[in-house]
């Protein structure tokens, strides 16, 4: 994962063993030697094995490339930094005899070694690598995940394992957000005042930048930095309140949502400012793309200040998003002069802004199409906001370009890609890789592999692949999962306490969207994220199974029954969870209630199927009700997390109320029916 | 853990809300509002409760003592970097009302939060603090870890989580094991062709050095360097080949053992070298203390030196024992220049060692006692060998200063203390945590709590306790192990396969002492560490329980048929590892073997229950040699891992063999034949 452009399975397979040696003919360089090498450590842990090494400690390599088990033939460098549209394709062609990995240069040779590490498997019979003939290359240029490290934190090691498993997906950029409202997260030795005063000490040095770049590049994985302006700016203003549209003093945010602090446009210094902190951090981010953020400007600081709007009048600029546009176009020249290209999201699309701007849609198709059609270069990330916990499968689906896009091939050969956006309002260091994988992996393929790839079943299954991957490489997603159930659980807890809540928390998941904020409306940016919510991930395995085996029996043709097992084990669970509870001291009320919520579930489900089942019974009026406000209760969240189960025991209760009407409807009639039976629009 | 001098518990209890405030009276500085926030933010993670904030981002203080729920009393500071022998005394006193945290210096009050962070609770009522007079200090000064950072390079995020875990149970002293045959682990810029050519480019950066002593010192920790010389050197001489006693060139050592690179003691310029060095080294390390290793010098080289041993010849220092001798005399002469004391292990002792030397006892009580009585202060680590695997209640019960010690009161006083030594041959940053956790603790107990605290038991149950609170902490040593069973299993292991195999591992334990490497002959520094005996950890729990109840049957009145429950699980379980061996690819050979011990362990003691059950049958030496026959088999070593539960099930066979004499010899005759029978001596 993601699924190469081409493979065709050859019978044969390459025998793994300790004697596995690399020969690399044409191009070589430190970042294949490192990428080669890391490459064979993974394979090693993974297998016990050791390789050859040098007196040096270096792994050997075979002298004669006609006795090495695996070739690596790069044609040519890359640019000392990984650039856009780089060439990144490659070969992989595995016979009994040998791997051979061919590219035409060496960002395809790192990608193909990825495959490579993906496809080490073993049996009985010992370590191999099956033949296969694969032919590879991205279908977009621009694959990124954004980490926001300023809502919450994230020290140098979170962004460093998180660049190991992007590159384990073939994705090629990361997106540093480094300023918001709540942080300053970058050293600025001009304007030492920026992280001092805006980060409560937690930012990256200029040092720990670097290594960031290096790391990343070393992994062919470009890094686009975010100052978030005009609006996002408190951490700005703290310690420069001049710079701002109203007067200070300001202190940092430690909430979350759009706030006014905004820098001020009509303000000459500002622009001064810009250009000496910008030309800094050019300096210390190579790439040629800026992101200036530009979101979320609700204007009303300019709004209330009347040189402000007189400013607006004067230049006929006609409202704030025109004075927004007139910033902008500043700062387009700024950085120009600065050697870099402007990126923005959605809201900085205006008529006055240079094409060279690239946009990036977090609002949807429209923007999307909105900024093509001007003229931009493109980034789509709306869809794939990994920060709101909705299932795999929805991000996966959500094509940049899909078979039925509305734009002309020439706007759709704008369109770069996209990126995962890791916002972190809700994740700390514990919890992010638990976010950001492996749903991000689906991501990952939707931007490199074929549109037609798009079996969702296969997908999860390969998910849980990747997934392990993922942790050898070191994202922690499933390290931490055990040791936080064992905090929230608390000393008391015994191990068939444990079990029990292992088990409650993967049938449920976060609340989804921006729902956790009004479950949890006091959370600050202290607040602990090691509750129940933060426990669960998005994406309940046991719910999903579920939920597929109901589908076919309401809209196929499995038995009924085949269902009870499930509700049976929900309603075991639930005594197993009250059981718990007891043990689990201060979290007990929490418990009780979503052990209630699943037995409400387990006897909806159950009631559902004898309805189902019954001859002679149909469903009045008062069973229909009592079901719905069992089913209500049941879905309401609890401790920010929530049963995904209700949803298709809803359907089956839909189901049992109109049974009588299945045979009479054609089944695409029912399909659409039955959902409208379950989820019922509530009165406006 | 450890265990106060004095605690008495009082009734009452002081609830922990949100509410929940500081206030500090007397003495107060940034270490002191450092750690009450660690401790606070420990309080939050655990509870998921808030605590109050300023506009600043840090934990609001109280106003008035009289109202707030902690009061720290410090009475005064300590020096800027903790010292030998410092006060760390505190008390701590609960009520309803309030904690009261009395320090006379503030190490004393860092002690005492890391007390009453682990008095924090929580039952249905809410969280709280229990109420509890504490009257606290150390038995001994030095309560130090060493870790060896170059077997196995360590970097410096496994330093620092171990660092926060040693504050946790009030260990004092890290003791960095910085260069060995296999690598030189520290930067130099006098001669950087040591790290440069000794360490694969894996060493401390000097600014890592100074982050790792500010970190220690702000944790109360002091940081003692050990530069181990004139043996162990081979990484120094890699890049200076001019100061061994013979020609090089050198290479590093990937394996392990004694070697022979060994400094030339009769070369001036080997001391206007070490002159240097250590002169730059100071000015990294300022603690007194500075370790010079001197262990294990094979002579090899020095015999063979004709120029070397005319020089013993002339200054008359009788053999290679009186050449280190004179070698550490003028070390001891260099490092007096630079405000340094020496320590070395046992090995430097000799009549001409300056007394100011501390001895550091690894070889025994014997060199503990003659050191001590030759004038020396003295560290014990003999016996808190911590890398052989050994049980933690071994470890436990091993006592610096027990009470039948030979030592005259004067002599005793000479003992400071000890260190637990992980030394770092088997283990890598992914499993040296569960090396040193949570058994460390329990060292860490012997060397702060009273000589009388010796309760195996209650050790144990705390240490279940202690573990999580290490975990909570930083430490990975729970949260590594599921990763690496899935990673060990393969990708092929089912669900089910995985919890056979969790059992399993949970019933072994890594073969002890330097079995390990005659288990795994082959293994280089390359060798990954995530085998079978990688994934298993020290101290069986399951067996540990088994071992005590067949205690209670052979030696007490339990029923033998309390056994059969055991014996009948472990059948199970070599069922079910069986069927998950196929699951496990390569893996397969080993599992299926250790599946066929467990059966047979299970036989074994299965047959010698009837034994004992029966009334009318007696073991026949048929009996008896089948029976230890297949216990050989089931005790023989796969994989670098054993069954613990073989010594106990050989005691049961015993008692079996020998049942009819139990009723004829006093209990303790009784106790001391049963296990000459089941541990026979081999003939020679």
């Amino acid at each position: 994962m993601p699924l190469p452009a081409e493979i065709r399975a050859v019978s044969g397979r390459l025998a793994v063993t300790k004697n596995f040696s690399v020969a690399v003919t044409g191009h070589t360089d430190a970042r294949l030697s490192a990428a080669i090498a890391r490459a064979l450590r993974h394979c090693e842990e993974r297998t016990g094995l050791t390789f050859g090494r040098t007196a040096d400690g270096l792994f050997a390599r075979a002298d004669d490339p006609a006795r090495a088990s695996l070739v690596v033939a790069c044609a040519g460098p890359a640019a000392d930094l990984p650039q856009l549209g780089e060439d990144e394709s490659y070969t992989l062609d595995i016979s009994a005899e040998r791997a051979v990995l061919r590219a035409p240069m060496l960002l395809g040779a790192l990608r193909g070694l990825e495959t490579l590490g993906q496809l080490l498997q073993g049996d009985a019979d010992g370590w191999f690598l099956p033949a296969v003939a694969i032919r590879d290359r991205p279908r977009f240029p621009w694959r990124g995940l954004l980490i926001d490290v300023c809502r919450h934190w994230q020290p140098i090691e979170v962004i460093k394992r998180n660049l190991d498993a992007m590159a384990l997906v073939k994705l090629n950029v990361l997106h540093l957000h480094l300023t918001e409202d709540q942080g300053f997260r970058v050293e600025s030795k001009k304007f030492p005042r920026l992280h001092e005063l805006g980060s409560d000490g937690n930012y990256f040095t200029q040092d720990e930048i670097r290594e960031i770049v290096a790391y990343a590049a070393e992994r062919g994985i470009r890094v686009v930095p975010e100052f978030d302006i005009p609006g996002h700016a408190a951490s700005w203003v703290v310690g420069h309140p001049e710079l701002a549209s109203a007067p200070g003093p300001y202190v940092l945010v430690r909430t979350w949502g759009v706030f006014d602090s905004t820098l001020d446009p009509t303000n000459e210094a500002v622009y001064t400012f810009l250009d000496t902190f910008l030309g800094e951090m050019v300096s210390l981010f190579p790439d040629p793309y800026l992101h200036i953020g530009g979101d979320e400007n609700n204007g009303a600081q300019w709004s209330a200040n009347p040189r402000i709007q007189a400013f607006i009048h004067e230049h006929g600029l006609h409202d704030n998003h025109g004075l927004q546009a007139y910033f902008n176009r500043r700062l387009q020249e700024i950085l120009a002069r600065h050697g870099r290209k402007l990126v923005g999201w959605d809201e900085i699309l205006h008529p006055d802004l240079p094409k060279t701007a690239i946009i990036q849609s977090w609002r949807g198709a429209q923007g999307l199409a909105d900024a093509t059609r001007a003229g931009h270069t493109v980034l789509l990330s709306n869809g794939y906001y990994i920060d709101l916990s909705e299932p795999t499968s929805k991000h996966y689906l959500n094509d940049p370009l899909p078979v039925d896009t509305p734009l002309a091939p020439e706007e759709q050969a704008r369109v770069l890609g996209g990126e995962a956006t890791m916002w972190s309002e809700w994740v700390s260091p514990e919890t992010i890789d638990s976010r950001i994988w492996p749903r991000t992996a689906a991501i990952a393929e939707r931007l490199w592999s074929p549109r037609d790839v798009t079996d969702v079943d296969d997908m999860y299954r390969r998910l849980g692949y990747v997934s392990r991957r993922l942790a050898e490489a070191g994202s922690r997603h499933e390290a931490n999962r055990e040791p936080m159930l064992r905090r929230y659980a608390g000393d008391r807890a015994t191990e068939e306490s444990l079990a029990a809540l292992r088990e409650l928390v993967a049938l449920v998941e976060p609340v989804k969207g921006y729902q956790r904020g009004r479950e949890q409306p006091e959370t600050t940016q202290f607040t602990p994220l090691t509750g129940l919510a933060d426990c669960a991930t998005p994406d309940s395995q046991p719910s999903r199974e579920f939920a597929k085996q109901v589908e076919t029996v309401v809209f196929g043709d499995a038995e009924a029954a085949s269902l009870a097992p499930w509700f049976a084990e929900w309603g075991r669970l639930a005594g197993r969870v009250r059981s718990a509870a007891a043990a689990c001291g201060p979290r007990e009320g929490e418990l009780m209630a979503l052990a209630d919520q699943l037995s409400e579930a387990s006897q909806a489900a159950g009631e559902a199927l004898a309805m189902l089942a019954s001859q002679t019974e149909t469903a009045d009026l008062a069973w229909r009700e009592a079901m719905f406000a069992c089913l209500d209760r049941a879905g309401t969240p609890r401790a920010a997390v929530e049963l995904p189960l209700v949803a298709p025991v809803r359907l089956l209760v839909a189901a049992a109320i109109e049974k009588t009407r299945r045979g009479t409807m054609p089944p695409d009639a029912w399909r659409a029916h039955l959902p409208a039976i379950a989820f019922p629009k509530k009165p406006e």
